[in-house]
């Protein structure tokens, strides 16, 4: 695609067609600046198939808004639309929508709640409340999902990798199998997860981080074809960078060859006076390979040196291999706690694509402004779990006497629960379900929004993705173990309380009744 | 992100660290402008847990073409790389390399041949074999990756949905869950593998396709807010789109009120001389609800309006679904196959992230200019599968007297086996397993590489998305039906030739005992 296409592309235009539709439908009907509300939040965690998620970790919101304050409809757009035709083959989009579309189409009216980047979120939970005009907030719907979706997703499963690697190093490798410019954002959002570096140069530096690297394949493949072998390229490697020699070595044979040219280099290296960092495993029974490179490594005086596995990790992968090091390490003479504190983990694939599943974020309307005051707006479901929580909201989050987070809760927007003495739980779904928090069970309740932006303006400083990854460390340190489990973990309580359930259910009833008597009618 | 920050994080520094060390390394080394030559491939089919890909289809090159002809460092890039040290503190990159890539590091130097976007491929087929000097050869690596095995992988599932639903019409869906930027490029190649149209604005503006839709449920929840209900907002949306009326019917009650509401619509657009166009099933079980509403939609005289489904489909849903109908439609009065027949499909999510794989596609270098003189390259591998084809070489598609593709034969560049009067055709991993092809087997030999790029000039009149879709369409039907099977597909044969076998196991054998040799002295 060309720039000046991809510029179009990306801009007001990145949006679903029948928000352009409903848009002009408002327009049409003068109800495109009737103020309403929308919720942001997801319905389930990520689900891998033989594991899955038991939180997530919230990322997005930074390039959400630089799109919010970058998307207009120029020239450009506004004659795209002028071209689209209705099935009859009469224009689509008339004069009037567009012109207004022109002149008035930004996101200025938007004002949005949120959770900040880098906090564990949990289900049903709204992480942004957004309000402004119907039409334009409508149109934000796609845009905001697509960029807090993707984020929130990866975020998550660098989370997951970091924990399963014990918080030794772990790399972001997945460039490559990336899905086209969707890397930057998959990039960031590793970094804030759980990633230490990445590999991707561009996106690295513009975030602040140095992007890191091993070599390639490729190198041993040329310094073989020129007869000097794969200790040429090696050699040729550490010369070039002798403080920042990683070395790949299973181009041929890692062990007949890659790990003892490996060490003559790390040897010459040593005898100039360097630091020989590490190697790099990226095929074969990696725990094994580890091993026996461990015991070859310590065995020449090396120690320390770090040992890089890559090659379709995620975070059951490294748990499986630490598994198998663990118990197989003593038989060759390496201490399996030794091994495992000198590893680190090139993770590509299946952090940058998630491995196998996707966010299910939603956007919903929740409240609209009627005769000057705000009304709770449902959406019922064939689906329960898919009738939203009606109305303003604010969310807390309950810690318990260890400082555990035990719940979130959602209440109506005029609630203050932060000192209730007693806290009247539902299930959000499960009529039959609810518990009772006293206050003696109680340590502090924190609520979760955060007023970030107001007409369109941003209305708070926001976190450095350092920052963001402090929250998300702190956030994961209140969390229960058992919620942290990679496989089959316990479920987080998300509650309603007594006054959003009893509105909740008072609107279903009265949608039903409505729309049943209407048609009848 | 900002826009200037986006344009550098996109340009040439949208690849890994270790292409940028290796290149400063050949640079060094006066090795820069040696002449290699990589493959792409993939080595397996997407595989989606329960089910697994028994063919792919090719898409990505054109956007990879427009990246390369545009990325460049500039003073900006420049600066960033200055910036970067080592670990010792000193910087990592030194001028004459950094001088060096901003006057000449561009893909001027490079050549491509390349199988036609659209195309029917296999693992282990060089898709994209790419020559050109070394250390921009390199850098090219992971853009390439990044642009080509994402729009495979996307074109791919669009093709199996889009077989899933015997070809009714397929609506692309998937903007709020797609990768970020990356939904540009997902949209593009779901065009190209089997999606009709897209719900994504620009990019299908862009791509010369009308954007579809229908309308939210958030249009449902503002009418019923205002008192209104369900029915004011389908005629609000009748009125304004009375050519182009797709009513969403499970805002409130799908059989009690959505689809009685849309039918009173339609009764209403019919008498003033409009064709409805259908409703949209978005929750529930799908299948029942398509024939209940099927029936009703039947009774009030509306045979032919369309029944659009969606919400969590992909290709085995979309099987399910169909078989469902089948057995179940009988029993309500509705004639399937009508019912079928009527029906499209909406497909967001596991169009545009793939459901649950990658596509491992590989860039592997197989030849190097020495002394002159092409000489071919090995990687052998811990795995055997990851050990590559070496050498320049040829991909020939070998078709049946029924005019079935019955397999796909790598041979070495010098040789023309399109009337040869025999195939003796390798396993490219197996030692035991080949088989001989005779003249009396094959209708014919067709060469599947195309001259795309010479030293970084388009070569080519690349096909239109159409034309692309053309090549898709006639691909698979020379394709076995077993090989297209949704869930264990047969199959397909990717050979080598006797020759390139035989090059093959005589480069495994030296480079074996070369290193050991090496290592040893």
């Amino acid at each position: 695609m060309k720039p000046q296409d991809r510029k179009v592309a990306e801009g007001l235009l990145f949006t679903d067609q029948y928000h352009l539709t409903s848009a002009q439908l408002y327009h049409r009907l003068g109800l495109h600046e009737r103020r309403v509300q929308f919720d942001y939040f997801f319905r389930r965690y990520p689900n891998y198939g033989d594991h899955q998620a038991g939180f997530c970790v919230f990322a997005g919101f930074e390039w959400l808004y630089d799109w919010m304050t970058g998307a207009r409809a120029g020239e450009r757009e506004i004659e795209l639309l002028r071209g689209q035709t209705s099935n009859s083959g009469s224009r689509l989009f008339d004069d009037d929508f567009l012109d207004w579309l022109r002149d008035e189409g930004d996101f200025s009216g938007i004002t949005i709640d949120a959770v900040l980047e880098g906090r564990v979120v949990h289900p049903h939970v709204p992480i942004a409340v957004v309000s402004g005009p119907l039409a334009m907030t409508q149109i934000l719907e796609t845009p905001l999902l697509n960029h807090l979706n993707y984020q929130t997703l990866i975020a998550t499963k660098a989370a997951r990798i970091h924990a399963a690697g014990r918080g030794r190093p772990l790399l972001e490798f997945g460039l490559r199998r990336a899905p086209d410019r969707g890397a930057l954002a998959g990039t960031r959002a590793a970094l804030i997860g759980g990633a230490d570096y990445s590999s991707n140069v561009g996106v690295s530096h513009l975030l602040g981080f140095q992007p890191k690297g091993t070599h390639a394949h490729g190198l041993v493949q040329v310094f073989m074809a020129m007869g000097e072998g794969e200790i040429g390229a090696f050699r040729a490697f550490a010369e070039a960078y002798p403080d920042d020699c990683l070395l790949l070595v299973d181009t041929v044979d890692t062990l007949g060859s890659g790990v003892p040219n490996a060490i003559r280099v790390f040897e010459e290296l040593r005898r100039k006076g360097h630091r020989p960092l590490g190697i790099r495993l990226d095929s074969g029974d990696l725990a094994y390979l580890a091993i026996r490179s461990a015991a070859m490594l310590d065995a020449a005086g090396f120690p320390d040196v770090a040992i890089t596995l890559s090659s379709g990790l995620d975070e059951l992968a490294i748990w499986q291999i630490l598994t198998q090091i663990e118990e197989e390490a003593p038989r060759y003479g390496v201490d399996p706690d030794h091994l495992i504190n000198r590893l680190m983990y090139g993770v590509g694939t299946r952090l940058v694509t998630s491995g196998s599943d996707n966010l299910d974020g939603v956007f919903k309307a929740v409240a609209m402004e009627l005769d000057g005051e705000w009304k709770p707006l449902l959406k019922v479901s064939e689906s329960p779990a898919k009738t939203v929580n009606p109305g303003d909201k604010r969310v807390w989050r309950v810690y318990d006497k260890r400082e555990t987070a035990t719940a979130d809760v959602l209440t109506r927007g005029s609630e203050d629960i932060s000192r209730a003495p007693l806290l009247e739980l539902h299930h959000p779904v499960r009529k039959d379900l609810r518990r009772t928090l006293g206050r003696q069970d109680i340590s502090r309740v924190e609520p979760l929004l955060v007023a970030t932006i107001r007409d369109g303006e941003r209305a708070f400083d926001p976190p450095t993705i350092e920052e963001m990854r402090e929250l998300r460390r702190r956030d994961l340190s209140h969390l229960d173990p058992g919620v942290k489990r990679l496989v089959n973990p316990h479920v987080y309580h998300v509650s309603l309380s007594r006054e959003l359930w009893e509105l909740k259910e008072r609107l279903v009833g009265e949608a039903k009744t409505n729309e049943r008597g209407s048609q009848a009618s």
